[in-house]
């Protein structure tokens, strides 16, 4: 199943080119997660107050063409992997039906304090799932 | 005495204006408040780690002319006022000697859990006072 | 009359402090501001496309209460004054009914090549002038 | 060969886990990289105000362990490719010694107007030819 999130692009997100800088694009998806977790009932503040966190293990993005000032953009989510310490994604963004941009998102759950993987909470781990399961 | 930091304008901190972000102007005075701080020998980082930091009380911020990608900027710092719990900075922007952008900004010391003004760490006075002292 | 824009806190917004980048707050504004002229059918990006756009002369910032991450705020748009160059907004932010930062900011229309002011677009003024107009 | 930037961490690039916002690690690389082009003798600056700019094709990146606050890095930067319209490079960040991330970066050369991919202008393409053939 894939969870869609709007995004509008504001003069903050544009470049000198005229577009929008292109690091930009990983704000957006990383907004379409955190929404999609939210929508899911996970919750990540909670998590981060009680010492764990997802932090990003790489990301692997694609620019096909550039967003304008003023673009309404969708964001969309697939999970793609779950496993016991991270969950892999599969994000696209796209404007008026065309697909601008495309990544592979890899997050990982680490103990704020060490930094070191550990297992995804168990209610997020089974909203995930059940989730996926939909597909 | 007047302490004094070079920033460079990157791609990142631009709009499609084709100018700064009017915004980032207030990140460039940060850092060079923070490089003052750091000159001086208080340590930021150390202060968060105890319990307590600086946060922005108040940032009145004129802008006269724009900054442009690959701009060579020197931002000023220089203290008007120091009060048990806050001092307070006055900060310009400049480009080969023109004044592009002025601000007064006052800076207040708060416990990091409470967010309550409390007294600014002895060293920290001490340094700030010793440098104004020279002007 | 006073316009009002929701605004969700992502982690892109938030500081090492564990509240938001105080800087930030003034993207937040903008993009209420941003929605409250296309809510009067001025467009900003066809005015920039024509040549000319609204800079930032001044802004005015208050800092009460932090926001955290998550938090859903509320932005208002006041509109102070309306002269032939230039506009003075009032704004607020708020969380759950507490204002947090409020700002007076002053934008000028400019010719985009030389950076000069130049009279607001006769459209955009009319729909200004007619929202004051409404308080 | 290998060219290497400094870049320090400041409150601006945190986020409320405590640490770099990972989306701030490609500011830091595209800032090594645009230094990299100005200790060549190319000008992006100038090639915009032509008309033609650098914009990014893809971007691989991988997280190994966090910056903190206050952090002095190292962006290295290292040309792996040449072709008429683009440029792939590998980048590293370093803290102390330690690796912290690395990505694969694919810059094209495209018309401003159109976004069209284009030569890539020949006195930047002999500068970046000749510093690769250093290596």
């Amino acid at each position: 199943m894939e969870f869609k999130w709007p995004v509008r692009v504001y003069i903050e997100d544009t470049d000198a080119g005229g577009i929008v800088y292109y690091v930009n694009y990983l704000k957006y998806m990383e907004r379409a997660r955190t929404e999609f977790l939210r929508h899911l009932g996970a919750d990540h503040a909670e998590m981060i107050r009680q010492g764990a966190m997802f932090v990003i293990h790489s990301a692997d993005i694609k620019y096909q063409e550039p967003a304008y000032l003023d673009d309404e953009l969708e964001v969309t989510v697939v999970i793609e992997k779950i496993k016991r310490t991270y969950v892999c994604f599969q994000q696209q963004i796209f404007c008026s039906g065309r697909m601008l941009t495309e990544a592979s998102i890899k997050g990982v759950c680490v103990i704020k304090e060490s930094m070191k993987p550990c297992s995804i909470p168990p209610n997020i781990v089974s909203a995930l799932q059940a989730y996926k399961g939909d597909s």
